[in-house]
């Protein structure tokens, strides 16, 4: 079991949720995850990094052999980023890099980039570029109009769209004396949008 | 990436799907290694193993050092789930194992126990014998009549419960002439119950 | 337009919602009265009135020739019940009756009876003769054990089942720089079940 | 009850549905008259009417002293909803209007417009002018751009906005054996968008 467990699951509590402006919730991470079939040994590009925590997530997959290099052009962001990955013991897997992913991204034969950036379709090219065939690129969008950019775009530069998506996880309380969903809490994060570099032929 | 990515992809189409019963489908599935964080080298026992479709998902996870045993008691089904394992390269990690998980477990030191079965409050005290310290078991069940049966269950055998919960994903199909969910799809698989073996002390 | 809609209107929007245990929000008073074909004329049983809200709204509709019955045994909510009824301009087609149904409904040939107690499945076989053929009996039921022992009750007595469902309403925030679902809202209030009286042959 | 109701009954149910494009369910129906606190003895214009069922829901709550004007500017649908409004014995409440909502409304002090259309914002101006202080303009739009569109245009017009939402129900399967939501369904139709002229001072 990871030892990030604990402090991630936060994340799942609602009434324990104190967060920036788009931070990725477990429930999406695990998605993006899953989805991708991501796994240890991975290569993974995330920009931004904001607080760290989807970085934080892919790197205890990947761990030990992977790599994730997260993408942060802010200082502030990325000394609190740096921060939350030696606190989850991740530092040799997770390198957050002060740079601009619009400039481009060094990183080549990725098996996964995720953007969560408002203007995340200007960063799909250079995303295409970086990944190896058979590659996912994940974008994460509180929007429709987001989405909808960042999916024309995607195809547009060779992606196969595989699926635009919003996980809504519902919370069912049980009790002895009688079980029922939880009566308020999020009803949205973002839309997570699936798009596949194809194979070589 | 995972070689059973493309494989496990059609779980996520509901138009691709054909299902035996309970199958658990790709969201249900990444919800339950997310959120326990499951990751490479940790061991896990899944009962029963049906198809084997949550056993290839968990084993291209905790693989290459990590470890699913996955118990099935009918031939037909074990048969199965062999074929599957071999079909996604994971015969190394993923073992079916022809028993009865209601006649007990005999791993130990367990990160992980999936329990998917019509009565699994029934396994839950074995369950519990079976996990490590601060490992999960995690309940899958369609009716609320099971979901309240196996947390109760497991309160009273010693494990503290995290939370139930159902996955819903909505697709939303994005076009250049106009985006919006999907009119018709899955609206219901399972609950999950997600229930910790206190650490210790 | 019916005076009460301003009134009401503050049940869809859960940030200005004050409500106490069980009053009925303005989604489910609509699919109870739109899925029964409840119209002008109609007569009505309710119980408990509660603060009377869902009386209020079957009245509006019912009016002016229609009636609602509306039994509760608490005086405090009684009094509570018929101040905002009067408030409302519905005195004459709202009735607050003080009496506990479970010890019988005197009303008979009604259109609709709309149950909302902890124990309504005892009050089923008194709704089943007050109604008129082809009328409908609706439950409110917070929790799943309710809905259950309501539903079977309901078809021991000679209900045919129609449905029961949870209805869902998710608030689009629509802005000129973005689209996108509230982040936070009611995530569950009751779930309704239809059953209605078989019409003569 | 409505002599209409089991006719309308048929759009709860996925499985019995046979819909044209865009047809109104009976869950939207009900949100649109439950919301806008439509009573006996309103106006409304509907547009386009289709196939009539909307016109005949909002007709069986403003009967038997309210109106309701559905504009069909084509002659197949027009006929084909005459029919439907014959058939619901609602020929006194409903009017097929063979006219073109984009060249002007002619009613006046109207309590409720309801426009399903690809372009429904181009008739928004006119909504304004038709209904009287407090009335309520409600739009159907299956695309998020289409809601946009109508909720800007209908902020510039002179209308406050309400709300937009999606109402998704989801069914209950009760049995002795086992309750559980239902396995497939709709999972969306349109998002309502309710605008509402303001009060004279």
């Amino acid at each position: 079991m990871r030892g990030v467990c604990l402090l991630l699951n936060v994340f799942t509590e609602p009434k324990k949720l104190k967060r920036g402006p788009q931070v990725i919730t477990l429930k999406d991470a695990a998605m993006i995850s899953g989805l991708t079939g991501l796994q240890s040994g991975d290569v993974v590009v995330d920009a931004g990094a904001g607080s760290g925590w989807l970085a934080i997530y892919l790197g205890s997959i990947v761990a030990p052999l992977g790599k994730v290099v997260s993408y942060e052009c802010r200082e502030e962001f990325a000394s609190l980023a740096e921060k939350n990955v030696a606190r989850a013991g991740l530092s040799e897997v997770v390198e957050i890099k002060r740079a601009d992913v619009f400039c481009g991204i060094s990183e080549t034969e990725a098996d996964l980039v995720t953007l969560d950036l408002a203007d995340s379709d200007k960063a799909v090219a250079t995303a295409f570029a970086t990944l190896k065939p058979g590659g996912w690129c994940v974008g994460y969008h509180p929007c429709f109009e987001q989405v909808k950019k960042f999916v024309l775009e995607a195809q547009r530069v060779g992606f196969e769209h595989s699926q635009s998506i919003e996980v809504i996880v519902r919370e069912i309380l049980v009790r002895d004396y009688g079980c029922r969903p939880a009566t308020k809490g999020l009803t949205h994060t973002a839309f997570l949008s699936f798009e596949r570099k194809p194979k070589e032929k």
